[in-house]
């Protein structure tokens, strides 16, 4: 890490136990246990010991947890240069995002009775949160120091929330996996922080950007951690049964057929048909985001192929051909290439959970079609 | 990656295109949701609202997820110089199993009404077939580039379900955790690839077969995500309840045994009295292998411990006495050495399974030994 | 590893085959599976085919495996010299402790009609045992060698399950998260060997205690896994349903507070503003352990932040100002400074579980205070 200015080597400490205080301060007036939660409101359900939601969503939850903290840490680590910084500033601004995104999804889905009531349900939501920081981190990897990461995500939280709030709950819209609230949103914040942080000296330190063996295998525990689990990110907050059952199946295949072709075309455009590290450790996981919308929707496992397939693609050829044009015409530098992962699948994600949405049929759904939303 | 020469520079995309645009049209023609996947056909069970099988294998099935592609993954980067091959193939080569097993299990297993039915379980044993080619990779790594590994997949698969749909389906043998299916199948594979693959200029380059510092610290995140998920890996086809149960006891108890027992014997024989780092990152795995089949059954836990023990010690022994003659004699080089920690645990695994199923007694199962076979 | 005297080198293997051979024939006399993994005592529930706490446990008791393993293995690797010492001897002698705990908690526990019944319980509960003796490892880390720690883990898992004993069985204490049991106990029990151990020409190799860039990141996948999984670690032997689900609750947001504690101390006591990674990697982590005990009871959400900031603020002064003076006037050489993780969070956790129990009113704990104690 850099060496710090002497005026400003106490701007990151009193930012944390500014942020610390404050936050502690609305937990202590506003947050409560939920009745899944607080031993005074809780009974165990009518038909077993089992009855309630916890047990089914603590293992997605966790796997989520994981992805968050070591998947988006390690898979930033590329960067050899970086590789503290990415790994312990996705500690630092993921950690607060937790605690900020709680009394953000608290007032605006869960506030009754003058409190705030949280459960497992509050802690993916957090970590979803955090998810969407972390993409919007990988745009700006380098530029930024750790006190200017907090600021980014006490704003960023604050949008997330009131964007997720307007499509979740105003418009109505199922977004399960998060193509549209977590990928698009942080993909394009990130891009527009990038933008206003650019500065032309930065292009001279380029070199800077490259890779190297230990720091590319660290970045493939990232890779193989976020591509393992995300059938549990698309599913964790989607309706029981059913419906987690699907989005796990769908979310599997649909990460195959990225891979696929994201080793296709990495050999297909390099020009001497080796294989390019960042591609793999990116344009693999675009499947999970383009299915985001559309793993909870009857999307048929060939969907699932055909979607992952095209994101996959659409992610390798970016990072390829359309990050450097990026950078040249429209001055904005990319890190992490998060456009080519998370905005540009995110958006197909959009596209292709409406066109499911509008294909759904009373044949294809049943009875289940009316069993409503899932819990957000 | 070694450079490649221009006229084989489409081989690698041109496959994969191939394989995925096949396996495509046979998902959108055979591939169909399960009664619990979907939507119209699923239904709440009697009793509570989470009377489906989903719950119980899903956090197991991620346990194995895991270990097939981390496990696997970082097993092989023990070689510094095909680091980035071990875990860039492994990810290409165990994702396209993954869709191609779906189809030849499902023709085997689950083909009815003309379309084949898929849900969690075939997930698991899609990453199963994946574990067994990731086996047989170990015996080749470093002789292979992905396009062959490709070819290797898509014969290897084939003859795996049908050893499996023989062993499991006609003749009604019970192998959970797959000492003979997976490991045993996937070992003899990969060291008839090996001895068919060898060529004497291969041995010249043998220098090029060390481990560095890094690589060994990779490896071991292999080999200890491995080690803590074992259980799972045996238990997650098993039948519910104390099947399940029973399993993850044996399972973690036969490797504890098996760890002691490389450790004492990787400094016996090292003549030093140090330990080699290959003897504890592979050998202490023997105890998963060779309760493959048998950790389901009554083996108690002294059992598990003795089966261990037996099986650490023996691929320590081979690793050390046997493999040096199977390259010298037999001209086979198994890279990773997986007829030792496969290989013989697998068969020693098989011959375990039939001694406690023959001793098996109505007073040991009581009840349950009618409960039939485990789903597949 | 270093070379090692011709007269020693039988120690190591003899003493693994020694106690193997050992538990081996304990495990044959007295160790037989419970009523939920023995085939013929099992049978499924009233209620639903699912009824019974395997299921409940099993994720928690796999995400407290990966901590013992990969994350206190990992964790130590942060010193390049002892890199291999570190994640091999972590497996060696976390092995052997899982049998012997077996051993020592099923006599205390589960002894009944001449015989030890085991179940998941008894893997948790092995686990934990496990998790202390590596905390200890801490403290002596690069004094001893493996054949020394297996003597350490022989003699600390019986002090360990009969302090256990006492303070759960005989005085009745809940201490879910082994507050006292685990952090306080083993941190102590390894400041009182590494004084032991003081020799004063180790003093002249301190240069070696060095870390270097990847040992970091290594470290960080050890800090990582704990940091995320430590929800696992406090519920996984507690009461289910609302005990389970608060103690996750809780043990999450005391982490996030004692990582923005960390991240603010380390920046203010560093004199040049920047974080030391030995901090980030330990400390972050105080919020945790600080929670053990207290994290079932009704702490309330912003009990959980204030502890945890407490925490991560003492732990993060410790490793500053207080190990130096351990090693200058106590000739206390605390390696890995688990005195400052694990000794006085392990403290405060005590005295924050005394207050909170004290503190608990009937409005707070509905009926639920009746319940009873958790499962050991």
């Amino acid at each position: 890490m850099a060496r710090i200015p002497r005026h400003r080597r106490l701007v990151l400490p009193l930012l944390c136990l500014l942020f610390q205080g404050a936050t502690s301060l609305l937990f202590a007036i506003f947050v409560r246990y939920n009745h899944e939660t607080d031993a005074a409101l809780w009974h165990w359900g009518n038909h077993s010991n089992v009855d309630n939601e916890f047990y089914f969503r603590y293992p997605s939850f966790q796997d989520v947890h994981v992805m968050v903290f070591v998947g988006f840490g390690f898979l930033m680590v590329f960067l050899q240069r970086y590789g503290f910084s990415s790994v312990g500033f996705t500690f630092l601004v993921a950690t607060f995002t937790l605690q900020w995104a709680t009394l953000l999804q608290g007032f605006l889905h869960s506030f009754h009775g003058g409190h705030i009531h949280i459960g497992v349900e509050s802690l993916i939501n957090a970590d979803f949160c955090a998810g969407a920081v972390l993409i919007s981190f990988g745009a700006v990897l380098g530029k930024t120091g750790p006190a200017q990461l907090l600021l980014m995500a006490l704003l960023e939280a604050v949008l997330f929330s009131v964007n997720e709030f307007i499509l979740l709950s105003l418009l109505g819209v199922r977004d399960a996996g998060g193509s549209m609230t977590i990928h698009t949103f942080g993909a394009y914040f990130g891009l527009f922080l990038s933008r206003v942080l650019y500065r032309s000296q930065l292009e001279k330190s380029r070199h800077r950007q490259t890779s190297v063996y230990n720091s590319d295998l660290f970045a493939m525990i990232g890779t193989i951690f976020l591509w393992v689990f995300w059938p549990s990110f698309n599913s964790a907050p989607t309706a029981l049964g059913d419906g987690q059952h699907r989005t796990v199946v769908n979310t599997y295949y649909s990460l195959t057929a990225s891979t696929l072709s994201t080793f296709a075309l990495s050999a297909l455009v390099s020009g001497d048909g080796r294989l390019d590290m960042v591609h793999i450790q990116n344009a693999a996981l675009a499947g999970g985001v383009v299915v985001g919308t559309a793993s909870e929707m009857m999307l048929t496992p060939f969907g699932a192929l055909a979607a992952g397939f095209l994101a996959g693609t659409v992610s390798t050829l970016g990072y390829k051909f359309f990050t450097p044009i990026l950078e040249s015409r429209f001055k904005l530098q990319d890190t992490c290439g998060v456009h080519n992962l998370h905005g540009m699948p995110g958006l197909l994600g959009a596209i292709l959970g409406v066109l499911v949405a509008a294909l759904a049929t009373h044949e294809a759904y049943g009875d289940g079609e009316s069993r409503g939303p899932a819990p957000a």
